[in-house]
Order: C-alpha cells, then sequence, then structure tokens
C-alpha cells in the first residue's frame, strides 16, 4: 500500500514557485465557498511520529486565512477529558458549520498505538475501526467531511531524516521522547497502519497516501488534494440539498405493539404507594451517594406521550439526589450552535463527569420521534439515527456511564383526562400548549413511531424499560426500584 | 453583625405546612417569570462549612422546576481550570438569560478561606473584595443578578450539630476533613466573614444573613427572600429597559489626539524590510517555542480601521508560530448562546490554556468602538466597559497571561488608495464590503472613541502600542519586534 509512496517524488523549486500563487488563491477560495455553505470539514493529518506532520499543518494554517480554520494536537486528555468517553476531546472540537478543523493526532491514534505495543488485540482493533468508519460517516452525512491524509517516508529515508533533525536547532524541540520510542518500531507501525488505511478508506473518507520525502512535494499534493475534496464536498452537498425528500411518510402500525401489550389497569392503593415510594427513595438516596463517590456516572432518559408525567417522575428521583450532582435537561429546540453541529454534538457538549447523574425529559430520541413525524429531519437522517444513537450509548456504556431509559406509557384516554384537567386547573394551565393538542392528533403516528425506536434502540446494556404510567403512582414507584436495582447491580 | 442571627429563629410545623403550598408555586411563578425575562440570576449560598449550605440548595432544588435551574459545587480546579485564571470556572457555570444558577461556593469560598489561614494579608484581602464588588456590579448590569445567602449559626449550637451529623449513617457521608479542619476554626471564620459580608453588602448584591438552626426558618426564609430579591431583579430590569437611552452621542474630539501624533511618513525600503522582517521572525520563532513550555500563555489584540492591516500583519506572526499553539479569533456578531450571557462571557469562554497563544483580529473593544459608535451599546453599558475590561486584563496578568494590544493607524487617504486596490483587483474584492464604505464616513468618531479607549485602557500590565501603519512593512517589523521585546522580558 505504501509502495506508492517510497519512489522519491519530489517537485523542483521553479515548478513550485510557479503554482504556488494559483494553489494559494484557489485555497482561500474554496474556503470561502466553505463559510458560505453548511459544511464544517475536518482534516486529518496522519502518519508515523516525526514524518513532518506539524509542518504540513503549519503550511496549511499559513495558506489558509487562519480566521477560517482551526488546528488541534491531542496529547495526554485533561482529567475532565478522561472523566468522559474517549471520543469526547474530539467532539469538543468539531468545527461549526462555515469552519475548518486540521487535526494533528485523531480517533486513529490510539487504536494504533495500543496495536503496535500489544495492548489490543485483533479483534478489539477490528472493532475500533469498524466505529471510526460509522464515525465518519455519520459525520459526513451530518455536514462535516473529513479529509484524511497520511504522509509516509520510506524507512531508509525516515531514519536518515530524524538524525538529521536532532542535529538542527531549529527542529531538535519537535522531536520528543514519544517520537524517539516510536521510531524504533517502525516495522511494526508500518502494517498497523497499513492495515487501519485499508479498513478506513471508504466511498465517504478515502485516505490519501502522500510521500513525505520532499517538503514541496509534499505540501503542494496535500494542498491540491484538499482544494479537490472540498471542491467534492461543496458538490456533493449540493446535491443531497436538492435531492432531499421533504414528504414525510407517516410510520406503519407496528407488527407487534409493544406499547399496546402494557397491561395499563394496574394500580397501587395510596397508602401502599407512600410505603413502597418512601423506601424506595431511602435505597435510592444511599445508592446514588455510592455513585458520588464511584468512577460511574448516570444518564436517565424519559420519553413519553405529553402528560405521562414525566416531570413528576423526575422529581421523585431528583428529591433524594444531592443537587451538587444532578442536572435535569430539557430538550427543545436547539441553539444556533446547536444546530451548527452534527444532531449528538448537543448532547456529547454536556456528559456528566464522574459521579454526576443528568436526566433527561425528553432526549436524543427525539430525531427518531417528533423530527421523524413532523418531517424536521429527512428520511435518512432519522433512518440512521437507529444506528448512531446505539453507538452512542454504547461509548456511554464503556466509559461507565450508567444509562437507563424510559417510556412512560398512558393511554390516549388518559393523556384527555390529564388536558382537561391542565386546562381547568389555573396553577396547572401553563403546561398545556397548543402544540399538545396539534401532538394528540398524531397519537397513532407517534406510538408507531416509538414501537420502532423500541425495538431498534434497545440493547443489553441500555435496554427501554416500558412503564404503565396510566396510574402516576405506580410508574413512581416502578422508575424508583428500577434505577435502584441498575445502580445496585452496577456499583457491587 | 452575626447577632440578628443567633436568636434561635424558628418556624412552627403547622405555619410551615401552610404557608409552604402558596410558597412553592410563587417560586415556579417567578421562574417562569425568570424564564420570559432576559435575566439569568445566580444564587449564592454561603455559610462556614457544615453549616446546611448543601441541604438549603437541595431544597430550592426540589421546590424549583429543576430544568430551569443548575446547581453548582466548586471543589479543587480541575486541570483546565487550573490553566486559566481563578474566575475562569465561575464565568463558566454563569447561566444563559431564562436560566438560573444556585451556587455552592463562590468567588467568596478562596479570599475567606485563604485570610483565616493567613495566607494573605489584609491589602490583599481587601483587593479581592473590591474585585468582587465590581464584578457583582458587572453582573447586575448585564442581567445577570446575584442574590447572597449567609447561613449562619451560634458556635454552640454549630458544634452540637456537627457532633450529631457524625453520628446520623444519612448526614455523616456529607462531613469531610475538609469541613472538620475547618470546624476547628470558627472562631478566625466568623470575624473574617464579617468583613467580607460587610465589604460586599452592596445596593445591587445584598447579603440575606439567614439563621440556620431551624431547618423550616431556615429553608423558609431562604425561599421568600430568593422571590421577594428575584421580584426586584425583574422590576429594576423593567424600569432599566424602559429608560434606556437609545440614542448615540457621537464622541467630541479629544483634546489630545494621541493617533494624529504619530508620524505616518515613516517608511522603510523593500530590502530592509525583508533582512528585518526575517531576523525579527526567526527571533519570535525562538521566543514562542520557549512560550509554548513556559507557565504563560499569550493574547495578542489588533484593533484599528478597516484595511489597516491587521490580517498580514497577523499572518507574518503566525508564519513562524506552531499551528498547535495558536488560533485566529475574529470577532464579529456574537452567537445566541453568548448574546444570552455577559458581554465578555463570549472572551471568557475560550481564553488560551498554559503555552498558547491567541490572536485577535478585533476584540472585546468592540464594544467601546463599534457598539458605541453604532449605538449597538446603551450609553452606561459601554462606559462601565473601560473599568470591565482593565480588570478582565488584570486578570488575565495574574494568571500569567502576556497581553499585547495593538492600534494600527492609517490616514484616511491611505485607507481610501487600499479601498480603490481592493476593488480593482479581483481576488481582494470580497475584503470590501459595503460596511466599510460606511464606517469611513464615520472616520472622526471611531478615531475619537479609539483615543478614550486608548486613554482609559492603557495599563502597566497591558498598554496599547500605537503602530504607524502607512506604511504596511514597518508597521510588520514593529509589530515583530514589539512582541518579541515583550516575550523575552517575560520569559526569564
Amino acid at each position: 500500500m505504501f509502495e506508492a509512496a517510497e519512489v522519491g517524488s519530489a517537485l523542483d523549486k521553479a515548478t513550485y514557485k510557479q503554482e504556488l500563487p494559483g494553489l494559494r488563491s484557489e485555497l482561500l477560495r474554496v474556503q470561502r465557498d466553505i463559510a458560505a455553505s453548511g459544511l464544517g470539514p475536518v482534516v486529518i493529518v496522519g502518519g508515523v511520529e516525526g514524518v513532518g506532520k506539524g509542518e504540513v499543518m503549519n503550511t496549511l494554517l499559513e495558506w489558509m486565512d487562519a480566521r477560517g480554520v482551526e488546528a488541534h494536537a491531542f496529547g495526554d486528555p485533561t482529567t475532565e477529558e478522561q472523566e468522559r468517553p474517549r471520543y469526547w476531546r474530539f467532539w469538543r472540537v468539531l468545527p461549526p458549520r462555515g469552519k475548518m478543523a486540521v487535526l494533528l493526532g485523531s480517533w486513529y491514534t490510539d487504536p494504533i498505538v495500543d496495536r503496535v505495543f500489544g495492548r489490543i488485540d485483533e479483534v478489539s482493533y477490528e472493532r475500533e475501526m469498524r466505529r471510526i468508519r460509522d464515525f465518519e460517516r455519520m459525520l459526513a452525512f451530518e455536514g462535516v467531511p473529513v479529509i484524511k491524509f497520511w504522509l509516509h517516508v520510506a524507512k531508509a529515508e525516515y531514519e536518515k531524516r530524524l538524525r538529521k533533525a536532532r542535529k538542527d536547532p531549529e527542529k531538535q524541540w519537535r522531536i520528543s521522547k514519544r517520537t524517539l520510542k516510536f521510531a524504533k518500531r517502525y516495522d511494526d507501525f508500518r502494517p498497523v497502519s497499513e492495515e487501519a488505511l485499508r479498513l478506513t478508506s471508504t466511498g465517504v473518507a478515502p485516505w490519501h497516501i502522500v510521500e513525505a520525502q520532499d517538503e514541496r512535494y509534499r505540501d503542494y499534493t496535500v494542498a491540491t488534494t484538499l482544494v479537490r475534496g472540498l471542491r467534492e464536498a461543496l458538490e456533493e452537498a449540493g446535491a443531497r440539498r436538492a435531492g432531499e425528500e421533504q414528504q414525510v411518510v407517516l410510520p406503519d402500525p407496528p407488527t407487534v405493539n409493544v406499547i399496546r401489550q402494557l397491561d395499563l389497569t394496574q394500580q397501587i392503593p395510596r397508602k401502599e404507594y407512600v410505603r413502597k415510594r418512601n423506601r424506595s427513595q431511602a435505597r435510592l438516596g444511599r445508592l446514588v451517594r455510592e455513585l458520588h463517590a464511584s468512577e460511574h456516572s448516570m444518564i436517565l432518559v424519559f420519553e413519553g406521550p405529553d402528560a405521562a408525567g414525566k416531570g413528576g417522575t423526575i422529581r421523585r428521583l431528583t428529591a433524594v439526589m444531592d443537587a451538587r450532582f444532578y442536572r435535569v435537561r430539557s430538550v427543545s429546540a436547539p441553539t444556533d450552535e446547536e444546530a451548527a453541529h452534527p444532531y449528538l454534538w448537543r448532547f456529547w457538549r454536556d456528559l456528566p463527569r464522574r459521579g454526576h447523574v443528568t436526566i433527561y425529559d425528553r432526549s436524543w430520541y427525539g430525531r427518531v420521534l417528533v423530527e421523524r413525524i413532523e418531517g424536521f429531519a429527512a428520511r435518512d437522517d432519522w433512518q440512521r439515527a437507529y444506528a448512531e444513537i446505539n453507538e452512542f450509548e454504547a461509548q456511554l456504556g464503556e466509559a461507565g456511564t450508567i444509562v437507563l431509559k424510559f417510556w412512560l406509557a398512558i393511554s390516549p384516554e388518559e393523556q384527555l383526562r390529564r388536558f382537561e384537567d391542565r386546562e381547568t386547573t389555573p396553577y396547572k394551565q401553563y403546561k398545556l400548549t397548543r402544540e399538545d393538542w396539534r401532538n394528540r392528533k398524531k397519537w397513532d403516528a407517534y406510538e408507531a413511531a416509538a414501537c420502532d425506536m423500541i425495538e431498534r434502540t434497545s440493547t443489553d446494556q441500555a435496554p427501554w424499560i416500558l412503564v404503565p404510567a396510566e396510574d402516576k403512582r405506580l410508574a413512581r414507584v416502578e422508575v424508583l426500584r428500577a434505577v435502584s436495582k441498575r445502580l445496585s447491580r452496577e456499583l457491587t
């Protein structure tokens, strides 16, 4: 694979000098087109340590308008990064639409290094590569084309260059201990990198291998390839927008309606409720205190029809939690910064730290519920969301975040009773909006979408828990118990 | 001062039970009014360790709608916090308009604790209190009313309660080593806290001392006082909006025009320029590499008329910097999240980490330049900005951030020449907008505002450097040299 990048490609000074002004103004031009587009491209500069990645990055930033592009290098994670899933630090630096980011070090670094040093096996390595493919495809769909360069030099040349750099006072500061340690493993890095490139060179994000022996050839090739890549991304985005299906197709009724199968007639008498609730709350209180001191964090997701009792149930949970450690997020329209990033960015940006709890009153599942039904998301977008959400929750799980998802189920008749109650009780009126009445008319569609969601996003690690909520008291006790049960399992 | 909070105030159970429902719905009502307003209040719960601050915080969050309020406690700073000025962590948690935050621990904690343990002297302590007064006044003006509670119990009662808590399995987890260490110093904390309260009980943000012996009395008093405080803040905000002066008064010509005093006729021949630039860049490159490895960070601010050459000068600086360590920020309209916070929030949010450089192409000085001239900021707002900016830069300096501010000066005739050049050169046309021509008509007003700005915000630590930029080459060399000079002074 790297053979074509070991032929000594070079660019003579005269050609370089002649081509450069045109290339630079072409770079600026495409950057302006990006600024006006809905895209926020990411450029990855990869290669073994010491191959010249930093120099390429510097050249790109020098040639472009620095106000529209940011460089990010990833050293040791900060404590704030350590307390979140591994990909958090990458989500943090995704550029908003109209801007670009150049990454030195990326989601490839850890798997490749870990594989070379034997810290992960072949199976885990391939799983990481699969994760990367999914991640980059998602980014491409979300307006973040990923353009990837792998700088390569043949071994003899690499070693010569390193020796030279160590003697050059202008360059030696770049040669870290890490570089020297990795340089010794050149022969191990080569096959592992080759495999990484092979497994992740996809239609949406192909690798560009660039021979990095001659600086002029290297920089010129990277820049021209970048321009071409950005132009293609702009064209594709234009074509996708033109072909976007705006029509909403309401979902078919599910073959198995798991929600309707729930027995909504169950009730719990008041006295029994008070006793059970108090006992469950006391237990939960103890467990949550254990959680605060643990390596875990917790996310609770609440979905269900309007007036299903999400808010009241959440209050019964937070009543026994310490305010310093929990927050309740009510998900509505995104801010403009959120809208300028991939869909899940707003949820990634405030993942709880270790020991903390975040409770979602509606959540990322909005994409496959309201956004699907109301046509806010294109069909392709909500369809791919199932897999993306599963992946998101899998990463949370790997990072020690306990995820519980509750669907509070009520009948349409009960919803009507609660709406009418809200309408006639002065201090409840603010809870009822015209939109609630509008949503109610689409009950069947929402229910069918919910059944699809439950089927496709119930995983071992983050299963949906369906709660009959016709009787509020019953629902509260069930939720309290479910959270305690899971916590007690995870914390021992 | 605390005597009135040592009288054993209590609330009997019957009254409490009778008052509670009304109080809670009143709390929810005022929270809804806040959500609809332009305010983002902050509630501080202070008092010695173990006095019940956490309990009050929990009660408030239980009684309010948790979706509109967040609790924040400040433990040891994270590494990301340690690399920025001390107030960074507080700026991070300021709520956006419409939301609220309850803080346990605040900007009061460090000065009080440091004073008690003798780590700062009386003078530094009073300076910190002055800083707090300014900070809270600024917040109030910016739509963030600060409502402050100080919980107090008499010593005998305090010690009794601590003994009891240590035996109670439900409470003992709250009693940290820190609490016990501080509890021994009750007598030292008392006078220091009293002084803090006295020095920071201002009209805009008075302290409310609450006797915390009886839990019912404590929670009821805090909640009713909070409702009253929020109502007052809402009224004041309404009155301020009504009375806001919208008329723009263009500044008088300055008595001493420091900008016109510059000799703009100086020039530097091309050959000499190349030699000097290369030498300056080599020196700067070395110094910036030293900066990367140091405890310092650096912020460079560029202001000046349109077409003064800011972009080109910045490119000569970044040419010798490593892309991983610098970023260039071009300041234009704020995002909606930025607009929902106090003015300086957008600059606080991305302060450079240690070793890093941020270069501003226009900056926070927009408030006293374009916002003043165009009437985007009310008169009171831009007038108080001078002091707020000086304070901001002082805090940067204390945290080891090197701040340099450049004013690039050109004549109106030179600007016209450059505009015309942009108009007729195809690849420069995008740089020239209709707004540039519009701004040009207000040249004198901008210049007078700039003179005011230079006069009021040139501090020892972050002086304005006025650069004759009629000759671009001269300007670039001067800026390169000034940055190197300052770096070399700070890094040795």
